[in-house]
C-alpha cells in the first residue's frame, strides 16, 4: 500500500530520533520518556471532508466526536491513558458560529468520560472542513504496548465483533477499558488499533514484530450483516487487535472478572514464522493470502 | 475580530483544565507540568493551501518550511525550546512521491538546525493541502513567558524590522535565539508572535494582562518598501513582540553582548492603563485608535 511506503520514507528523511524518544515514526503513538515510571503518548490524526466523513450525513457533532475518539483509540492500543488534547480545526469561511459549537460539543462530550481536557489548538478558514486532534497520554513503563512485540506462536485476539465501519465509524466507543484491562493484568505482547482492516493492520504488527499469520475465516467475529471482506479490507470498525502467548490466552478466558461482566476477547489467528508469510484459512484448511489492503486514507 | 470570539466560546465549552495544567487555551502555547523545574510546551498550527499559501508561488518545500517555523515561533514566544513535533499532512490522491519528499524535506531542513525531531503523525487524503504540526518543548519554570503579564509603564519592544508578511511568510527565521537570550538575562513582563500583525497581537497581550496600550507609529521599524498599515494589520511578520519594565529595557540596551553581534530590539509603544484602550500615536502626538484588525485566518 502506497501510505506504508511513503512512511517507510519520511521514516527514512527523518532519522534516528535518538535517547530521549522511545518510539518514533511507526506506532500509533509516539512514546517518550516521561519519568522513573511513565511514558508520555503523543498522536495526531487528521480527519477531511470527503476522504473520512460527508458532512450531511455525519452532522457536526458526531465529526466532532470521531476526530477525538479515533485519538482515543491510538493511546488504547498502547496501553495508556489519554489526558489532554489540541484541536486543530479548518472551517469553510461561511460556517455558522453553532456549527462550530456543534463539532466542540463532538469532542468534549467524547473528552469528558475519560477526564481528557483540551487545553489548545488553532482555528483556520478552509475550504473543505479538516480536524486534526494531537493528544498527550501517559503510559507506565510496564504497561505499553507496542506493535513490535509479536511472536511466532502467540496468538492473534480482537476486542469485539468486527462493526461496519462503512456505517458505524462516527460513532464508536474507543477500546480504552479493554486495553487498561489488558495491559494491567496480562502479558500482551503485541496490540494495535483496526483503523485500517484487520488485514493491513494485522501485517504491520507482522512487520514491526518480524513475523508471518494466519488468520482464519471462520473465527473473525462479525456484527450483524457485516461481510468477512468488509472486515478484514475495510477497517474503520476501531477494534484493537493483540497477540498473547497461549498461555496467558488460557489465563485470561479463565479470568472470572471477564466471564461476569467484562469485556469480550475473541482469538482470531495465530502468529507464524516469517517466511510463512499472511495467510488466511478458513475451515476447510485452505489457505488464502491476506491481501495487502486495507482503508484508503491516501 | 470573529477568530477571538470564537475561541473565547471554545474556552468557555471546554472549561477549566485543572491542576497539571498551567495555562490551558489562549496563549502561543499551552503549558503543562513536567518536572520540578521545566514545563512541557505544546501547540499546533494548520497551514491551509489558499488560505495561507499557494502552491505555485510557494513550492512544497517552502510550504514545509513554513509549517515548521510557525510552529517554532510558538515555542519561542513562550521562551522555550523547541524539541519534537508530530505532522499530519492532508495531500491529494494523484501527488507525487517527490513533492510529498520536498514538504518533508522542508520541514526537516527547518528542525535540524534546532535539533528537533519529526517523531510521528498522520499522511491522508485531501482535496487541498494541508499540514498541521504539533509540537513540543520545555521551557524553564522561571524562564515561561506568557501574554498575561504586561504591566502599565511597561515599553513595548519588537525583535526586529517588520517584514513584508505578504512576501516574506513562507521564509522567516523563528525568533528563537531573540527569545531566548531575553528571557535568559532579563525580565520580560510579557511576549507573543505577530503572526496577525501588530495591532492584534498587541491587542492579543493587553486584553491578558487587563491593560491598553500606545504604540508609536513612527517608532515602528520597517523593511524597505513595508508600509506602517501592513506592519499593524497585515501580519505574517512572526517577530516577537515583548514587554518589559523602564529599567530592564535600559539595562537590555547598555548589554555589550547586544552591541556588539547580538539581536537588535526595538521600542515601538508603551503599556497604559486598560481604561485608555489601544492608541496609535504619531510624532505629532495626534492620537488613532489600533484598529481591531488582523491576518484573516478564519
Amino acid at each position: 500500500v502506497k501510505e506504508l511506503e511513503i512512511i517507510e520514507g519520511i521514516k527514512k528523511q527523518a532519522g534516528k530520533p535518538g535517547k530521549p524518544v522511545a518510539i518514533g515514526i511507526g506506532d500509533d503513538c509516539a512514546v517518550l520518556y516521561k519519568d522513573k515510571k511513565n511514558y508520555l503518548l503523543w498522536a495526531s490524526d487528521m480527519l477531511v471532508e470527503g476522504t473520512h466523513f460527508k458532512i450531511k450525513e455525519a452532522g457536526y457533532k458526531k465529526i466532532g466526536k470521531k476526530a477525538a475518539a479515533v485519538n482515543i483509540s491510538d493511546i488504547a492500543a498502547m496501553g495508556g491513558v489519554p489526558e489532554y488534547i489540541l484541536v486543530s480545526l479548518g472551517v469553510p469561511s461561511g460556517i455558522k458560529k453553532s456549527f462550530i459549537g456543534n463539532i466542540y460539543k463532538g469532542i468534549l462530550g467524547t473528552c469528558k468520560p475519560h477526564e481528557i481536557k483540551l487545553i489548545g489548538g488553532d482555528i483556520v478558514r478552509s475550504k473543505k472542513l479538516v480536524i486534526d486532534v494531537s493528544i498527550l497520554g501517559t503510559v507506565e513503563k510496564n504497561k505499553l504496548l507496542t506493535r513490535s512485540g509479536a511472536k511466532k506462536g502467540d496468538l492473534i485476539l480482537i476486542t469485539g465483533p468486527v462493526r461496519d465501519g462503512k456505517k458505524e465509524h462516527l460513532d464508536f466507543r474507543p477500546r480504552l477499558k479493554e486495553a487498561r484491562f489488558l495491559t494491567g493484568k496480562y502479558k500482551v505482547s503485541s496490540m494495535i488499533d483496526t483503523s485500517d482492516g484487520i488485514a493491513l493492520d494485522a501485517r504491520r504488527i507482522c512487520s514491526a514484530s518480524g513475523v508471518g499469520c494466519k488468520i482464519y475465516s471462520e473465527a473473525v467475529p462479525l456484527t450483524r450483516g457485516l461481510s468477512l471482506n468488509d472486515a478484514l479490507y475495510f477497517g474503520e470498525s476501531f477494534e484493537l487487535l493483540f497477540t498473547m502467548s497461549a498461555t496467558q490466552v488460557q489465563k485470561l478466558f479463565s479470568d472470572k472478572a471477564l466471564r461476569q461482566k467484562g469485556p469480550s476477547f475473541f482469538i482470531i489467528g495465530e502468529v507464524t514464522h516469517k517466511k510463512d508469510g499472511f495467510r488466511l484459512v478458513n475451515k476447510n484448511g485452505q489457505i488464502n493470502t491476506l491481501k495487502k489492503k486495507g482503508f484508503k486514507h491516501l
